[in-house]
């Protein structure tokens, strides 16, 4: 098996990313994630240009990493002066990482236009600061900033740059398409001349402006490249760069190429998750490979297939990547869906039930009038226990009043609730206040039922979504209300439709609590 | 200038991704937007599949459309059974659509494992079920399902499937990569071998499962495809469909392929967020193309390079999909934004004006406290007259109070709200009902002040949205609330946002109101 040598820049070229900040803290964190899934070249930031980056290649030195090399990026000399007055390469130097890499420029046009010296001089300049590193340091990497669009331009003076570099003994070198514009079938045409005229071995680095950025390193490989650069989940400027989480996949499963262990490329899910995380991003759920949704399957016809053999609509095994198959419920779907939910929920049903057909008529009757049961699973469960009779009321809501009142243009109003509820024999009648009249009747019910279930003190809602349903006209349309709530155990989402936005609150809040007053029940009944 | 037909199939396809799910009225709204874009075929649904797809191609018939043509979706027959018994293919001709799109196996294994049929039996299927709809339907297209894998596996009998398809008059076959695990470097040479077999024409239909779904469509293109299926947005099933926003200006842009016109394409970015709007999801901002990202520049040697020269950073012009360059971080760029959308709204600012920094102050505060003025043009415009002086205060609100009352667990709520206004010297004291409590308060804040301003008689409330900011801690955190409103001559978006739902909408429909009112004024007011 060919190798092919990963070289990660979440923690750089992903940092200039509109909504991405790492502390230093965090890269450290990051590096050793990315050191343990295997990562052969860790960028860790280009001390050249702010503090922070210079304190990571300080901090990082004190830690243990099992085998990735730290790389510190930078750009080649400015012009009139020799590398070792450059602060830039000096403080390259003073990084003591175990590799660097610079970028220079590959076209004709940035040669004018942003560096302003003639052709030549750029040659001087790449090949002065290779040489000045290379005598300094482990490993030295040059990036070819703009080499695709540089070398549609002038492929000749594109070569002449590569040959600069190469003559300085850098030890790789790296096309770069740095505004991701080119096209996957221009890349193997233009790698192939490279080769020609070039023996030192060759990297990529693409972004994704076009959509196009995994897709282009991996013609790139194919064509014979041995070190890919990206990050993880593809975090970058722009569009981002090219996703390692879905390059690692696409070289070991479907290139049989090696570059990370089964058993690192199992961690891949949790890498992609753990950097989301620190990043405080939501994850991308519908991301290749490592996405919630990446196996999830709606589809009836696909559901009953994927169960017999799951090839036929999964094009590797999730466990590869540590991801998971998954089964949604909605009008798209078929018994197959609802029979995988139930198995889900330690529900037994066969699809000879007539319950079975009820439950699926109930679904697509409700979809019809606006619910959607993908996030809402404890009310598609609670669903199933009435259709089957196994559910069970713990209480009933006598009525309720809920009151905004607003006095002077500039007060917030306030919201009170009122609600009188039946548990067993006894009736509660109290009220609350809150934020706005949903969260003064959640506080109302709960407080009302905490007397009778101590429990429910634990439950919180951390997320509620309204949606207005273009049903009908105007006051008419329907609503859709989606709550998320959780305990110390884990959270579950409820939902809620009607032509009134506080009775679709009130059926989802009321599911939320008779789900978790199911789930301790069930929890607390013993095992046979 | 080669012709490519896009399909799009984001109301069939597309709402097969979790998360996804169509009301009728959107989907006709969808498909109005796709037609204005140029888009030549629209997949509406699988009436076979459900009740909510069948009344989609009853509504959809009322409709003027200016060239796009309506397709249906479908399967092949059922084994055992003539094509006229099998309900799937009945309900196809009883869409009445312009195109009919059936899908069937190309796969050994597929009919093997799904189907459980002989290989010769499959054959029939696709021939007869073809045969059968081209005698009765305009246009049929044949989706060969898992191609790709059915090719890779057994290339004699998947090319058997394609003629079968092509002997029965199928007016174009798509290549189908059903599970998305096709490599970029593998598609050329099958789409290759599979033209020198057969001579209809051939389309793609790629998914995303390895983040090359754009890529893949690409290259069958340069191989000489004429048909790209994908969706809006690269909604779809697991990691979704090829995205045509990004496919569109690829084709056009890169490839000098026509697809849609240039107008059509200025129209990208707008028809991108409108079904992240319908679909309720926020819009991805670093998306190829119309991504808020796209062209997202950080301050310094970039911005001044991209101002003398954009292709130093940008692969194309943003202005050709109709996204702008943008330049962070620094309050000039900021400025710039300001004076842009002054002039959209006619309102003569210029940077000089100190107005304009105090503007930009004001907008960068209210996004901190979660203001998002993205669909909020309205608001957005009030709060430039407001700094401008130009603002007038048409009416104030001195009080109101909403209730809700339930009084049987099985009853709908009553929503009631008292309101007092003033109006010059003059105070309208009023109530309403409404579905809820916001209907209730918009009611009677329209009915008080439709005493003063009957046109107000003429706005309606189109859409109205929440979402919950994760700013804080459960009841802490604050709300924003988005709501569209209309009248005859156009439509209009406002925000309000607080810790109280209530305070949130009552900002919006002031805002409203208020936007209302004073373009009425200055409609009426004599133009120089």
């Amino acid at each position: 098996m060919s190798l092919v040598k990963l070289y990660d820049t979440t923690l750089r070229d992903g940092t200039q990313a509109e909504d991405i900040s790492f502390l230093v803290e965090d890269k450290i964190r990051i590096a050793h994630k990315l050191d343990e899934t295997g990562i052969a070249y860790i960028e860790g930031g280009w001390p050249g240009s702010n503090p922070k980056d210079v304190a990571f290649f300080k901090d990082i030195k004190k830690e243990k990493l099992s085998q990735a090399k730290i790389a510190a990026f930078g750009s080649t000399r400015r012009a009139k002066i020799t590398p070792d007055k450059d602060q830039n390469i000096r403080t390259l130097v003073q990084s003591e990482a175990d590799a660097v890499t610079i970028f220079g420029k590959s076209w004709d046009f940035q040669v004018h236009e942003a560096l302003r010296i003639p052709l030549e001089e750029n040659l001087e300049l790449i090949y002065d600061s290779l040489e000045y590193l290379k005598a300094r340091m482990p490993e030295v990497f040059y990036d070819a900033e703009h080499f695709f669009d540089g070398y549609k331009a002038n492929p000749e003076y594109a070569i002449k740059t590569l040959k600069a570099a190469e003559q300085a003994g850098a030890d790789c070198i790296i096309l770069c398409d740095t505004n991701g514009g080119t096209m996957p079938f221009e890349i193997a045409s233009i790698v192939a001349e490279v080769k020609k005229a070039v023996s030192t071995q060759l990297g990529i680095h693409t972004h994704n402006d076009s959509e196009c950025a995994v897709a282009n390193s991996i013609v790139a490989v194919q064509s014979g490249i041995v070190q890919v650069q990206g990050t993880i989940n593809g975090f970058g400027e722009r569009c981002g760069n090219a996703n390692l989480c879905s390059i690692i996949p696409a070289l070991k499963v479907k290139m049989k190429m090696e570059c990370v262990s089964d058993q690192q490329m199992r961690q891949l899910r949790d890498l992609s998750r753990y950097v989301y995380e620190l990043a405080n991003l939501a994850p991308n759920k519908h991301q290749a490979y490592v996405g919630n949704s990446a196996f999830a399957h709606k589809g009836g016809v696909h559901v009953s297939a994927i169960q017999r053999h799951p090839e036929t609509y999964e094009h590797m095994r999730p466990e590869l990547v540590g991801n998971t198959t998954r089964v949604l419920v909605s009008d798209l779907s078929g018994r197959a869906n609802i029979l995988a939910k139930a198995t889900e929920f330690n529900i037994n049903l066969d699809s000879k039930d007539p319950v079975t057909l009820e439950i699926l008529e109930d679904i697509k009757a409700m979809e019809n009038r606006g619910y959607q049961f993908e996030g809402a699973e404890a009310s598609f469960e609670l669903l199933m226990k009435r259709a089957l009779g196994t559910h069970r009321k713990f209480f009933s809501v006598i009525g309720f009043r809920v009151i905004d009142e607003k006095r002077h243009e500039d007060d917030q109003p306030i919201s009170e609730a009122t609600i009188k509820v039946k548990v067993g024999g006894k009736i509660e009648h109290t009220a609350a206040e809150g934020a706005g009249p949903v969260n003064a009747l959640d506080n109302a019910l709960r407080k009302a039922l905490e007397k009778f279930y101590p429990k429910l003190r634990d439950v919180k809602l951390h997320d509620y979504k309204v949606r207005v349903l273009p049903a009908g006209q105007g006051t008419a349309s329907s609503i859709r209300v989606l709550i998320e709530s959780g305990d110390k155990e884990g959270r579950w989402g409820t939902v809620g439709v009607s032509s009134n936005v506080i009775e679709a609150s009130y059926q989802a809040l009321v599911d939320a609590i008779e789900f978790k007053l199911h789930k301790d029940e069930e929890a607390a009944a013993p095992k046979p």
